[in-house]
C-alpha cells in the first residue's frame, strides 16, 4: 500500500469515526498528478494560499517543476513556495530541512544522498491531505508536518531522542538553479530569523521575496555558511550573499515547530503576516482551519459517484483552487508588476495568472464557483495593466513579473467574460480602456525575432491582421488567438453600446481568416507578402529553420479548429457541417505520426488531439455543432478514462494551473465553456450520477444523470427544470439561476441534441 | 596652465566682474586630493549631497577611490554618486556617457580607449567649482557639465552639430568592480527612465539603490543591451540583469540635458525626489543654487591669508561638508540598516559615519559650524542603533550597511560630545542606553579570528578588559580606542548623575593601562592569559602571523600616545613629563624604518609620526601636556606646509571623509580637539592671520594672528576677548560664545603656554 493510498483510507477512517464521511476533503488524492509530467504537488497549502509549503526532490527538472515527484527517492527539504502545475520551472524559496548529526552544507545528490542534506524517504511513510504533508525522512529518522495559512506555513518535525536536533535554511536553494541572485539573512533573537532573497529567472526576472520565521524553542546557537567565500559564520547576526545556508541548533527533544511567513514586499510586512496569521503554537489548529477552507470550497460542488470518480474529481476540484494566489500582504501591501510597493484597496492582489492555459476553462468555472474571487481577479489584472511597463493585462504573470512566455492576449476573455457575468464593480470604460491598450500594444520597434517575447509582434498585425511567418515565432496560431480575443472585445463593446469599437473588433474577431488556406484546408504560416510559406506539413510541430515556427506548442491540426467565437464561420470555411464533422473524425483517428518531433507538452492523443496540452482542451465538444454530439459525448468518457486516472501519473501533461483540472471538473458536470467568454456552456456528457454547484448566491445547480455508468455515456434525452433540453447548450443564467439540469443516460448513441438551435456566441445572443 | 589653476583664475575673474572678490568658493581647488591617494573626487555636488555626479577614470584602482583620478587620461563616464577620500572602493552608481558614432558597449581600456566607450580628455579643458563640473570628451567632442541638488544630478552635454547623439548608461558599472549584484531598468516615455540596483561589495553587503531620469528631449529610440545573455534589446520598455548597458539616441542637436534623482528606497520616490528638486530644465539655476549653498556653507568662516593660504584653506574647508550625506527621500523615506523602509521624523537621515576617521575632528568641527546637522546625525545614529542587527551604534556606516572594516566604538565620543554640547534634544536616557548597548555588545561566539569584522572580540574585551592578542585581531589597537571611547560614557553619566555607570565606565576607560609593558614602555599585544607576546617590533606594522596582528593599520609606536582621554595618565605611565616629551621627540626624529612593511594608509612621516593616517592627528599637539607648546607649533606649521600642498597630490594620504580636512581647518584656526569629546580645545599655532567663525547661533568668533608667517609660528602671547590666555587650551563655551582669540607671533619659540594649567577633560571639569 503507497502512501497516498494509505492517507486516503487513513483519512477515511478517522473521518467515518468522527460522522463526516461524506466531507469532500476525505475524497483527495494529492499525489495525483506528481509523476509524469503533471507537475502537481503535495504540499500543504489553503486555498489559493501564497505559501506552499512541501517537500522538493530535485532542482532544475522539468518534471519536478512543482519541487516534489513521485518517483523520486529522495528529499532535499521544504519550501515554503510552489508553482501548481506549471510548465514552467521556479519558486521553491526558503528551503527547511531538519537534521542530526554531521550534514554536509550541500543538498548532495540523489543517488549518494549522504553527500548532502537530503534524505531519503518512502511512500509508506508519508501523507497528503487537505491543508497537510506529512514525511519520515528516513535518514534522520525525523517527522515531518507540515500545515499552513494564507501566508504562513507551519512545520512541525518530531526528531529522535537524545540528539542534539539541527533546523538547516538553504537561502540558495530554487527549483530552477541558478536563480538565487542575493540574499540576507538577520537572526533577530534566539527564535526570529528574517531575510529575503532576489531571484532572477527566465519566468521572473527581478522578482522579490521576504521571509520571517520563528522557532517554537530558543536555539542555542547558529552558524551561516557563504558557499561564495566559503566561509562559515558562527552566530552571526546577519549576512547577505548569493549562497547562503544556515544551521540553527536546538537543544536535543522531541516536537521542535517552525513558522515561517512570506511577503513581497518587507521582512516587516512578512512577521506582521506571521503575527496576524498564526499568533500561537497550535499546530492542529492551523490543521484544521486549513482544512476547514477547503471544505468550504471544496464543498461548493457535492457529487455523487464511486469513490474513484470522487477521488479523482475532487483531486481535480482541488488543482483548480492553487492558482491564481494571493499576492498581498494582510496589511494590504504588494509589489507591483512596476517593482513598487502598492496597497490593494478593496480588493484582494492575486498573481499566477498562466492565462493562456486557464483562460479556456479555469476561469469560466472560477465565475460559476468563485465569482468574489474572480471579481478581485479583475481588480488584480487591472491594477497591473496600470503598472504594466507594456501597458498590458497580464499575460503569464508570476509575483510581480510577467514572463510572457505563452502567446495571446487572453486576460481579454477573463476580464470580459466577468464583467459579461456582472462580476466586477469595475466601471466598464476602465475595462475597456485597458483591453483596448492590451490589444493595440504595438510592440517594441525592432525586437528579435528569436526574442522572447512575443507581444512585440502586435506591431505587425495591427497592420496585417496576422503575424507575418517571417517576423514572429508562432506567427499562425498568435493570430488565431489574438483574433478570438479581440472578437470578447466587441461581445463587451457591443453590450455597451460602442458601435465603433465593436465593429472594428469583429472585424478583427475575423482575423482568423487572414491565415486560413483554403487550398490545403488548414490554417498555416502566412508571409509579410501575403503570400503562403512555401512548404507546409500539417502534423509537423517545428520548422527546420525554428522550433514552435507556426504554432506554439502545436501543430496544424491541433490549431485547426480554434475559432471558439465563430465555430460555424470555421464550419463555413471548411464547407459545411459534414466536412467539419469528417475534418474532426480525422483529427482523432490519425495514426501515429512519422512528421515532425513532438513537443514535450504535446501529449495525452487521441489521433492528433493532444490533450495533454491546451490548444485542443475545446474540440472534443465541436461535434456538437455539427449535428454530431454523441460524438461528443463519447469522446469526453474516452478522455476522462484514458487521461485522469486516479494515480501519480493522474496528468497526461502538465496540470497548468488548473486548466486541466478544470477541463475535468466542467465536463464531469456536463457543459463546457467551448467559448470561454460570455456565458455559453456546451453540453458533453456527464460523468457522474449527480452533481450540486452550492452558488455562493445561496442557490444550487444540481446535474442529475442516474443511470451513468462507463457504457451508460449517451444522453438520451434532457431537462432543465423539468422542462425538455433539446439544445446543447445552457447559459450561464441557467445555472446561477439555480435549478436541476437532468440527463436520462444511455448505452447506445441518440439523437438528442441533432436538431439543436445554433450555439449562441454569449448569453442573450 | 592645468585645468584647475584655469578654472581658479576663470572663477576669480568672473566673481570679480561681479563684485563678488572675497567669496569662498572663489577660493576652491577641487582638483587638490584628486592624485596621490588623497580619493577626492572634483565632481558636482551641494553640501552633505546624496548625489555627486562626476567623473569616472577606472574602477577598482585603490587610489581613484572616488572614482576619478588626476593621473588619468580618459573618463569612462558620469556616475551619480562618489565617496569622498574614503580608504575603500565603492558606489560609482549610474554610470551615464555621452557618445557620437560607433562606440563598443564596453567601458574600453585606459590604454585603447576606442576598444570602449570611453574618452581621452584633458586637464586643459576641464573645470571643477562648487556644484559645478565641465569636461570635453576628446573623442566626441562633447563637452559634458555636471550639477546638482540634494538628490537630483544634472547634466549638460554640448554635442557636436550634424551627429546622432547617444547616451550610454552602464548600469554594471561601479567603483569596486563585480559589486552588480542585479539591476532593472523602465523606460516609461521617450524623455523617462527608471531603474534600480543591488550591489553587494564587503563594504555594502545588501545595498538598494533606485533612480528616476528624464532627457530634456525624446529619445527616438533605445535599445537595452545584456553583457550576460549578450543579446541587444531594442526599445524594450524593461528589462532586468546583472549587467545592462542601455544606449539612448537622440536627433542630431547640440545641447542635451538629463536629469537624474537617486533614492535607497524606490523608483517612485527617486521621480519625486526629481520632480520635486529639479522641476525644470533650467542647469544655470540649479548651479548657482548648488553654488549658492556651497557659498553659505563656505562662508561659516571667513578666512584672511594669501591666495594660496586661503585655496588651500576653503578647498580643506570644502572636504568637511561632503559627508556624512543625506540618505533619505524627500518625503522622508529611507532604507535603515535593517534593509526596511523607515521614515525619518522630524530629522534628516544621514549616512556615511567612517567614525574611525570622523570622531577625531570632522565631528568636533561640525558641532561648531554645523551645529543643526549635528543633531540629526545624532538622530540618525540612534535610528541606526535601534535597526542595527548587533543593537549597536554606526562603526563605519554606507547606505543601510555597515562594513565594520575600522575598530572602536567611535559614535560614541560623537554622539556624546553633541549631547555634552547641548546640542540635541533626545533625551538623556536614550542616548546613554544606546551608547551602553554599544559599549556592552558581546559579539558573535565563535567568530574566526580571519574574520572581519572586529566587534565580536568585545566580548573578550568585557571579561578581560583587553582585546586579547591570539583572539583579535588589532588587538592592542583596539583595547586603546575602546577604552577612550569607554571613558565618554563615564563623562555622560557623570554630567547626568548616574554614578553607578560613570565608575563602571571610569574604570573602564583605564583599561588602556592593561595593554602598558612598563618594562618595554609601549602598548603592545597581551595574550588571553595575561602574557605578552613573546615578540616585540615597536615599529613594526604586521607580524609574521598576520597582517595588523597588534594595531590596525599602524605600530607601536603610532598608537604609544593615544590616550586622548588620559593624557596626563599617560604622563605618568612613562615617568613624568620630561620622559614623555622625549618620547614625542623620539616619535617624530626616527630614522626611516628597516623594520616591517609599511602599509598604504600610513604615509606623510615624520619620524614614525604618520600624518596620512589618522592614529597620529591628535599627537602634535600633546607637547601642550608636557610643557613645550612651541614644539607643537613648530609642528602644525610643519605639517601644514609638507601635507597639504595646493596640488592633486595635495592630500598625504587619504583624506578620509573631511578627517583630514577637519585636521587642517581646526589647526588653521589655531585649536584642535585633542579629545574630541568634551569641548575642550588645545591650542596650536595658527595658520591663518584672521579667521571669523560666524556661528549659526548669530555670534561670530574671531581668532587674529597678524604677524603669522612661514617664519612667524611661535605663540607669544595670546588672548581670549582682550584677557590675558596662559592656558593652552579654550573651551567650546569661549567660542560659541562668540568672542575675539588673539595670537602674538613671532619667529622665536616664546614661553607661552609653559606654566598652563593642566588641560581638563571636559568643558567645565
Amino acid at each position: 500500500m503507497t502512501g497516498y493510498y494509505r492517507s486516503i483510507l487513513l483519512a477515511g477512517l478517522l473521518v467515518a469515526s468522527l460522522g463526516y464521511s461524506e466531507r469532500p476533503v476525505d475524497h483527495l488524492n494529492l499525489f495525483i498528478g506528481t509523476g509524469y509530467n503533471g507537475h502537481t504537488f503535495p504540499s500543504a497549502t489553503v486555498p489559493f494560499g501564497a505559501v506552499v509549503p512541501g517537500p522538493d526532490c530535485s532542482v532544475r527538472e522539468w518534471h519536478a517543476a512543482a519541487g516534489y515527484h513521485y518517483d523520486k527517492p529522495t528529499i532535499m527539504g521544504f519550501s515554503q513556495t510552489h508553482l501548481s502545475g506549471t510548465g514552467l520551472t521556479d519558486w521553491g524559496d526558503f528551503l527547511l530541512m531538519p537534521v542530526v548529526g554531521s550534514v554536509p552544507l550541500v543538498p548532495g545528490t540523489e543517488a549518494e544522498p549522504e553527500t548532502g542534506y537530503r534524505s531519503r524517504f518512502s511512500h509508506d511513510d508519508e501523507a497528503a491531505e487537505a491543508g497537510y504533508y506529512q514525511v519520515r525522512l528516513q535518514d534522520y529518522d525525523i517527522n515531518v508536518e507540515l500545515t499552513a495559512t494564507e501566508r504562513v506555513g507551519v512545520h512541525r518535525y518530531t526528531f529522535p531522542e537524545g540528539e542534539p536536533r539541527r533546523i538547516l535554511m538553504d537561502l540558495e536553494h530554487a527549483i530552477q538553479r541558478n536563480t538565487t541572485i542575493h540574499s540576507y539573512m538577520r537572526v533577530h533573537d534566539a527564535q526570529t530569523v528574517t531575510g529575503y532573497r532576489i531571484t532572477g529567472s527566465r519566468w521572473a526576472s527581478s522578482r522579490f521575496l521576504y521571509f520571517a520565521m520563528k522557532f517554537s524553542e530558543p536555539m542555542t546557537e547558529h552558524m551561516i555558511h557563504d558557499r561564495v567565500r566559503q566561509l562559515d559564520y558562527d552566530n552571526i547576526p546577519e549576512l547577505a550573499s548569493s549562497k547562503l545556508i544556515a544551521s540553527f541548533r536546538f537543544e536535543p527533544g522531541r516536537e521542535l515547530m517552525a513558522k515561517i511567513a512570506i511577503s513581497p514586499v518587507s521582512m516587516r510586512n512578512a512577521l506582521e503576516n506571521l503575527e496576524t496569521e498564526v499568533p500561537h503554537w497550535n499546530f492542529e489548529k492551523v490543521r484544521s482551519a486549513a482544512e476547514a477552507k477547503w471544505a468550504r470550497e471544496l464543498g461548493k460542488i457535492s457529487a455523487e459517484g464511486s469513490d474513484k470518480a470522487l477521488e479523482v474529481f475532487y483531486s481535480a476540484l482541488y488543482r483548480t483552487m492553487i492558482h491564481p494566489d494571493v499576492h498581498q500582504d494582510v496589511n494590504g501591501e504588494y509589489r507591483g508588476v512596476d517593482k513598487e510597493i502598492h496597497t490593494a484597496d478593496g480588493f484582494t492582489n492575486y498573481t499566477v495568472f498562466s492565462l493562456w492555459d486557464t483562460f479556456r476553462t479555469l476561469h469560466p468555472l472560477h465565475t460559476i464557483i468563485q465569482p468574489e474571487r474572480t471579481a478581485d481577479y479583475v481588480k488584480s489584472m487591472l491594477a497591473y495593466q496600470s503598472q504594466s511597463a507594456h501597458n498590458m493585462l497580464p499575460c503569464w504573470s508570476m509575483h510581480h513579473n510577467d514572463n510572457f512566455c505563452m502567446i495571446g492576449v487572453h486576460a481579454l476573455p477573463v476580464v470580459i467574460d466577468a464583467w459579461m457575468k456582472g462580476l466586477t464593480d469595475e466601471p466598464a470604460e476602465k475595462i475597456l480602456d485597458a483591453v483596448i491598450a492590451t490589444a493595440t500594444q504595438p510592440g517594441a520597434h525592432k525586437m528579435k525575432f528569436e526574442q522572447y517575447p512575443q507581444w512585440y509582434g502586435q506591431q505587425h498585425y495591427l497592420k496585417l491582421g496576422y503575424f507575418p511567418d517571417e517576423l514572429v515565432r508562432s506567427g499562425t496560431s498568435l493570430t488565431l488567438e489574438h483574433a478570438y480575443d479581440d472578437w470578447t472585445v466587441a461581445l463587451m463593446a457591443e453590450k455597451m453600446g460602442d458601435k465603433k469599437v465593436a465593429g472594428e473588433y469583429q472585424a478583427r474577431g475575423q482575423n482568423y481568416h487572414k491565415v486560413w488556406d483554403a487550398e490545403k484546408g488548414f490554417f498555416r504560416a502566412r508571409m509579410g507578402d501575403g503570400s503562403w510559406h512555401p512548404t507546409f506539413a500539417p502534423r509537423a510541430y517545428h520548422r527546420e529553420d525554428f522550433k514552435d515556427r507556426e504554432f506554439t506548442e502545436g501543430n496544424a491540426w491541433q490549431y485547426l479548429f480554434f475559432a471558439p467565437h465563430d465555430v460555424y464561420g470555421l464550419i463555413d470555411l471548411m464547407g459545411g457541417k459534414a466536412q467539419f464533422a469528417e475534418r474532426l473524425d480525422t483529427l482523432f483517428t490519425l495514426p501515429p505520426s512519422e512528421d515532425g518531433t513532438a513537443v514535450g507538452d504535446v501529449s495525452g492523443l487521441i489521433g492528433d488531439y493532444a490533450h495533454g496540452n491546451e490548444p485542443c482542451h475545446h474540440v472534443a465538444y465541436l461535434y456538437n455543432y455539427a449535428g454530431q454530439p454523441w460524438k461528443t459525448q463519447k469522446l469526453i468518457h474516452q478522455i476522462a478514462r484514458e487521461f485522469y486516472p486516479a494515480a501519480p501519473a493522474g496528468y497526461i501533461g502538465n496540470e497548468d494551473a488548473g486548466q486541466m483540472s478544470a477541463w475535468y471538473v466542467m465536463s464531469a458536470m456536463g457543459f463546457y465553456p467551448v467559448n470561454p467568454c460570455g456565458g455559453i456552456y456546451v453540453i458533453g456528457s456527464p460523468l457522474l450520477p449527480n452533481v450540486t454547484i452550492n452558488l455562493e448566491n445561496g442557490k444550487a445547480f444540481q446535474i442529475k444523470a442516474p443511470q451513468v455508468s462507463a457504457e451508460n455515456i449517451y444522453i438520451q434525452s434532457a431537462t432543465l427544470n423539468g422542462r425538455p433540453l433539446n439544445n446543447v447548450w445552457i447559459s450561464h443564467d441557467d445555472v446561477m439561476r439555480g435549478g436541476i439540469l437532468e440527463f436520462v443516460m444511455d448505452s447506445s448513441p441518440s439523437e438528442w441534441g441533432v436538431n439543436s438551435k445554433p450555439v449562441p456566441l454569449a448569453d442573450g445572443q
